[in-house]
């Protein structure tokens, strides 16, 4: 099966794993917004609306490192999915999996956005990473799944490529992991982790770049 | 009609229906999560947040028997669509009546939340499992219409795999029978029997899977 | 321009129109359904959970309609860019302009389902069928921008089809100021017209459905 | 690489892109009218729901203006798509950058809303257009970089036709440069400067059509 051009049937198929994700990610990360509440003109009786905003910042720190997760995620979906080529069942039911974390991913941003302050914070802190790990471990388990051997992969993609990118990934749980024991003993420092990753992953990076450049110039 | 290569309009035509299902199904098993409360920093006097979560349970058991349920109508839907080549009227009715189903589960879903731990938990499964029923039914109505005579199905369709699928799709009705039926005894035993369904679905099925490779295989 | 055969370029454009209409009108469709409260567990006393839900009928009768009008809307959505084949600033315009009234639709149905044992219930009714005949104007008005002089069509566009179709369009808005007439005099009759009109355009229209079998057996 | 045809890889990918904003834009733009609150029934004692549906004048104000500036960015994210080809990384983050400001929409329409008759409305009214003001120059730097010496382009992109349209995209964050400033003396008045502006970008723009019309007289 290697060989032959892509059939109109498998091609579709991918199509709508990926417009299926498309649309959840897309709603988790919009909906994540919901959470940004407005204070009420009643309430912010002899102190500035500037001030009542301010104080909510654990609430907006939240949303931005939520926000950038669910985009890297997206990133990195898109990535993977420019080289998977075929599908089958267990990809459907893995990346359903992957999903399924996703959208928890509002409930656990409004946790520790509304426990930051609070004597609680850490546990909310420990849940809210933890997520992310679970998550982070789905995305390599459907990435492992579907290279093993180029199981769904094209015949052509290049193996140094995949091999860079598995190299990559295996970083994000244990990153999470170390983000999960922090959070345990400082709230604050556990988001400043993820807070980092998620910048990080997004940053330009010039060796994905260079090797999915060469990747395409081989294609052309 | 039968043999000839796919037009672009009719390709187009079957697309949007799954980009509209897509879209419905992607909205629905994500707002599913915003039942998802979190409990409120000043409610929580002298108890941890940590039994302050788990005494909210029945939430997430729920959200989980919904969002695999969904997951589930999803993966049957993109299966149903992979063999259906021609769409007409019907089609875009007996969809539409499958997609009002789901949109009633996130209500759903928050009711039976709200009321499996009072007296009423029972009235409240029976409804919560008497719709996981009824979409059954419209999905089966579905597969029914298009794969009668092969009416909108590409000539070529496997029809080995057709009755296998339809034999199995057959099950699901039957068995939300009998989980609406357990629900009016207990409610928890009725959830149990539609969380077994939903694992049951979602874990590989040989079967399908051989039978789909060989379509494949002999496709390309 | 006429005969050439649609570019990758064309097809893209409507394309997109098509994506983010999906994305808006499923949206719309899913959202509806959060309008549907489950009433509070503690709120019960003394009632039963049946008669709470039954209590709710204005609610769930406000939900079928809408439902079922942005279904027909999508139907016939979809039905409109089978033959629209090229796109400019124009359809863009009248298409937002249709995708405008059809994002108020949740809010109007909230407002009906509000108010429908209320006082004020044909106030609340006259505005939600209003915003059905502003809806069904515009659609009106994008369906005659595309279609004039086959500005945005397919040159082989059966015009037999169209002019029947811009003929069963021109109903709409006829009925729908109807609705609103009887509305201002009685909010249930008003809901009960909106009610019948879904149910008609989303009953197979053999007439329709003939047509566009010949255009597609032309087209094979 | 500039002349080789478009391959199969490189069309997925900026579909990928365009498929997940029209998401968050269709999203973004439907959850607006979650914001438009129904007067509950049993508020509006002694008074009519037309006058209480009037007083809520602004919440109606902020949602038209938002729904525009949505619209707007879709539709210049659609023709700026039509002439990008390929696909890299930082576009990716840009891209993500801009979607990052239009999820803040909701959240910015409902802050106007709540505020513009209070004392603090100004404050308001520059939180919200300063919202734009960043959302427009994401644009301006999405667009920025995938013109730069065609560096995303297709080899055959009108140059006409680009220095044009980014002559006209750098009036955008002036005018909402503008509008913040106004916005710090008179809510009002800066929210009126947004609406022309929305309005102003919707309607039809003869030199743009004529320049797009050409380009694709040219394809054909």
């Amino acid at each position: 099966m290697a060989n032959h051009p892509i059939t109109e049937t498998e091609d579709k198929q991918t199509g709508r794993i990926e417009a299926f994700s498309d649309g959840v990610l897309a709603i988790a990360i919009t909906l994540l917004a919901l959470e940004l509440k407005v204070p009420r003109a009643s309430e912010e009786l002899g102190s500035s609306l500037i001030r009542e905003l301010l104080k909510q910042w654990p609430m907006y720190l939240a949303f931005v490192i939520s926000f950038f997760f669910i985009l890297v995620i997206w990133i990195n979906h898109h990535r993977l999915f420019t080289v998977i080529r075929r599908s089958d069942n267990n990809l459907l039911i893995l990346n359903g999996l992957l999903l399924f974390g996703v959208t928890l991913l509002p409930f656990a941003t409004e946790l520790v956005a509304e426990y930051l302050q609070q004597p609680e914070q850490n546990t909310a802190a420990v849940i809210y990473n933890g997520i992310f790990l679970i998550v982070s471990l789905f995305f390599n388990g459907l990435w492992a799944y579907a290279s093993y051997k180029n199981r769904l992969f094209d015949a052509k993609t290049d193996r140094a490529l995949v091999t860079f990118i598995a190299r990559q990934y295996a970083f994000g749980p244990l990153l999470y992991l170390i983000a999960v024991i922090v959070s345990a003993f400082s709230a604050l420092g556990g988001l400043l982790i993820s807070l980092a990753m998620g910048v990080f992953f997004v940053l330009p990076n010039r060796s994905v770049q260079r090797m999915m450049d060469e990747a395409q110039a081989t294609d052309g």
